[in-house]
């Protein structure tokens, strides 16, 4: 008995794409067989897309998914694939005909093997209880003699289940597929996972993981493989295609590495999240360009070069919206910006416009202060519906957190909001990570060095600083970090030392500025928790931590 | 044995308000003794209002929630009320340290049973298996010598369970509590359903529900009690504060009706739903009035009327923003309203301030159209910053679902969009509904005929009129009724008659206005498939009804 070559196509599939999905596994079947794959594994849902919510509950488009996969078992033969072993995902039906999120095995046209996934998630980002009904019956399939157990996402996640019951099946090698969205660290988190799981099966892990973005996920491939005793045996980079390559060895005979690359740094990884993020939602939607308000600040800054990352330099246009509280600075530091990412830049001033408005509204204060917020907003939304540009928003996690912010402005308005999911101390790291990046490359450094350094004003009056109305930022996300992210009450916080009036300061900002976060765009979701889809609360609550 | 008096507590309490949530119930319950009630129930969750969702999983919550209790277990007593049986929803936790859905009940200062909800729904608006473990234990406590049964909500929706285990248990009475959102027609549902199950137990069957608004759920309370043989023994109206009381016989001893009230019409219902969702929107986050823009059309009146009927003309402004395109009759129409129903009126004309953008941007077609309409939305924002009246959106479900709306713009601006879940025909249904019931009380209608009768218009341009863009809305919204909250695809639709073009456009209007939908701020869900919560539906989608 020789070796068993196979592949896992780590691929990038569009919600709804079912034709074009097809056509994807099509062509990456092609190649592997080319390559002396004998079985070839796309990630779970690939024919779908993932995660497709409610569209699952829709019966025609149940029928458009399985007419699908029963015209590309048609199409592999056609192509001379038959001899081919092809896993993939898509959307099934239980015998009552509840949606099932499955695992369909083709061979020589026929579909060989059907599994559907035991342990459906729900929690986080995760609603599958709601959709899918679970399956009960494991699935080992057999090529070239060799015995195959086939397992989707969340079955390796909890004990017991289809893995369990694996242990005692004898299999040569266990595939499972996944559509696993990025969060900082989870790779370790997985492979640990995955290496026990080999463990317990005694046979090596093959983990296949879609990559790309969906509105406020994004996936990161990273698919790789185990061995039984846990050696890293391959593995594939993050946010792009692949296809990896191995070779399940004879019976009897060791296992040989293939193709090992090391994680990238946890910044680049989430760099790279947020550039996907963006770049997809824009592709996905039919965008090619977009446009945003640059202010000389760190914030747009950052988004502005994200976005030239995401979809070129020359499809970005920044506009500057100057008041008469603008400084010069942040005008110079905006066109220095646009010129190093290649950016159409544009000045706008709003003073006339704002003239306009208050002769007849008279407005003072904080209504002022928004207003000349806001009056930026339409200006971007009007060369957006001239131009076609997508808008997008340069806000941070700290201010959606903490409601610092004009709902309806330059910041907030928009179809993506590509810092969403990151905090203010966060958005410093990654600036100076790009750059840094860039200077080791001998390229130009994205974003001005003024923009990192200066202190960050709104300047929406004279002499605004974000530190007169916030704590400083470096304490404020760690509150904001135990207080949103990991659901510290007041007591705990107090306990571990923080201040009590930094505490109650930043609690009652976010117990109240629920309804502004759920007025923000989508953006990628990059931390364990986000805001966005992670957590859901009410947005009507009297709950406050006092209480107690 | 002599029969046991028995009040249902329907009541409206505020999702994280546990302290106000709690002196509710004593209050309650002491309304119920002095009423000659042994034993008083109160809806799911009342302690902490319903639904909490994610702060289930915070523990201070968790153990703010238990204090309650107990205290109020105490406060009972000292009420002189520790004879009284009181039942009630709260969040509890299972042996692991989940939380679960629970019924308390207390006797004498002291929790005597505790019952944690078996069945926990996970579709339509429902989370629950997100955040709750399930109860797998019945619970029956003794009163006087009668067995009385308790379940919570869902346990009565499905077959099996709790209910189920209960039919050889001997019961004299099944206590349900409910946090059972509104829904058009769902009244006869739940009374058909308690026959169903009254019969099952052999025992009389009494449901109580909370009413009021949280967030997009209405809950209508319409408590209500059957006798094992299915006769309506007694009922509370819908949309009230209500303490049903009801004699349990002596055993063998035919019951008795008590209160029987006729469910309101179904108009008069969804009309209740939408005015209880704003009002308690509105007081549950602390704004005592609202602004809008009147444009003289059905939409903005029939909101306005709303707003008077919640939180009284007086405390409604209404502003006018006429454009060059607006016509006379609008401006009199606008000002007609604010008069008939006692509005703060203001005229903001916007000319002045679309030219002063034009002289820098100079648009065109649709981008000028949207200008004049975000312009509006800057004024009511600023007003609201000003004057601290909460912004309210216009906007109805026939034109959130097309796209046919600006987003941004006075329409879907705000806090709360009442309209949000109605379409356009039901808007002017519910306007002549509302004229009718004020001519029938002889009162002055709130709604000019002429905002009724007139074709709608945006007045963008010269001449515009909806139905250049869309279909007739009867139509359209037959068919929006048919895809959307049926699901039903383009060749059923085809299958039943409907023209090839029209539904090929509506689709296409659906398909692409999902990001649209999401921008929108909350609204009152009032039909049974709504926006907002009940589907959940990928943004990014290349799924076309087509591809089949």
């Amino acid at each position: 008995m020789s070796g068993l070559t196979i592949a896992l196509a780590q691929v990038n599939p569009c919600v709804g794409d079912i034709a074009g999905n097809a056509a994807l596994v099509r062509a990456r079947s092609r190649e592997a067989a080319e390559a002396g794959a004998r079985v070839v594994v796309f990630p779970e849902m690939v024919i779908t897309g993932y995660p497709i919510e409610d569209l699952a509950l829709r019966e025609s488009f149940q029928r458009a998914a399985e007419q699908a996969v029963r015209s590309l078992a048609d199409d592999l033969v056609a192509d001379g694939l038959g001899d081919l072993t092809v896993v993939l995902g898509t959307l099934g039906a239980n015998a009552d005909g509840h949606p099932t999120n499955d695992a369909v095995i083709m061979q020589n046209g026929a579909i060989t093997a059907r599994y559907s996934k035991h342990h459906l998630p729900n929690y986080g980002v995760f609603d599958e209880r709601r959709i899918f009904a679970p399956g009960t019956a494991p699935c080992v399939i057999t090529v070239d003699g060799r015995r195959i157990g086939v397992v989707i996402c969340e079955d390796i996640w909890q004990d017991g289940g289809p893995v369990a019951a694996m242990a005692d099946a004898n299999i040569d090698l266990l595939l499972v597929l996944n559509g696993s969205p990025f969060e900082e660290g989870k790779g370790r988190v997985r492979t640990d996972l995955a290496r026990r799981r080999a463990a317990e099966v005694d046979a090596p892990l093959a983990y296949v993981n879609m990559w790309g973005g969906q509105d406020d996920l994004v996936f990161d491939g990273h698919s790789f493989i185990v061995a039984a005793d846990g050696e890293w045996m391959a593995n594939s980079p993050g946010f792009a295609d692949a296809l990896l390559l191995w070779e399940l060895p004879a019976a009897g005979a060791a296992p040989a590495q293939s193709s090992v690359i090391d994680f990238a740094s946890d910044d680049e990884q989430v760099y790279s999240a947020v550039v996907t993020g963006l770049r997809d939602y824009l592709v996905k939607n039919g965008f090619g360009s977009v446009v945003l308000g640059v202010s000389g600040g760190i914030d747009s800054a950052l988004t502005a070069a994200i976005a030239a990352d995401a979809v070129g330099g020359a499809n970005v246009v920044g506009v500057a919206m100057p008041s008469e509280y603008s400084s010069q600075h942040s005008l110079d530091d905006a066109a220095d910006l646009a010129k190093r990412i290649g950016a159409d830049y544009r000045v706008q001033p709003i003073a006339s416009l704002v003239a306009a408005f208050q002769s007849q509204l008279a407005l003072t204060g904080v209504a002022e202060e928004n207003l000349q917020a806001r009056v930026r907003g339409v200006i971007l939304m009007a060369i957006s519906n001239r131009e076609g540009h997508m808008v997008i928003a340069p806000g941070n996690k700290s201010e959606l957190a903490t409601g610092y912010a004009t709902i309806y402005d330059a910041g907030s308005i928009g179809g993506f909001a590509p810092l969403k999911d990151l905090d203010k101390t966060r958005v410093w790291d990654l600036a100076r990570w790009r750059n840094a990046r860039a200077r080791n490359l001998g390229e130009v450094e994205p974003i001005p060095a003024n923009s990192i350094e200066k202190p960050p004003s709104a300047e929406l009056r004279p002499g605004q600083m974000d530190q007169d109305s916030l704590p400083p930022y470096e304490l404020l996300d760690e509150v904001l970090d135990a207080y949103v992210e990991h659901a510290e009450g007041r007591a705990e916080l107090l306990a571990r030392g923080f201040d009590e009036a930094v505490v109650d300061k930043v609690l009652s900002l976010v117990d109240r500025a629920e309804w502004k976060r759920r007025q923000y765009p989508p953006g990628p979701k990059v931390t364990a928790l986000a805001f966005g889809r992670d957590r859901r609360l009410p947005i009507t609550s009297r709950w406050r931590e006092k209480v107690e």
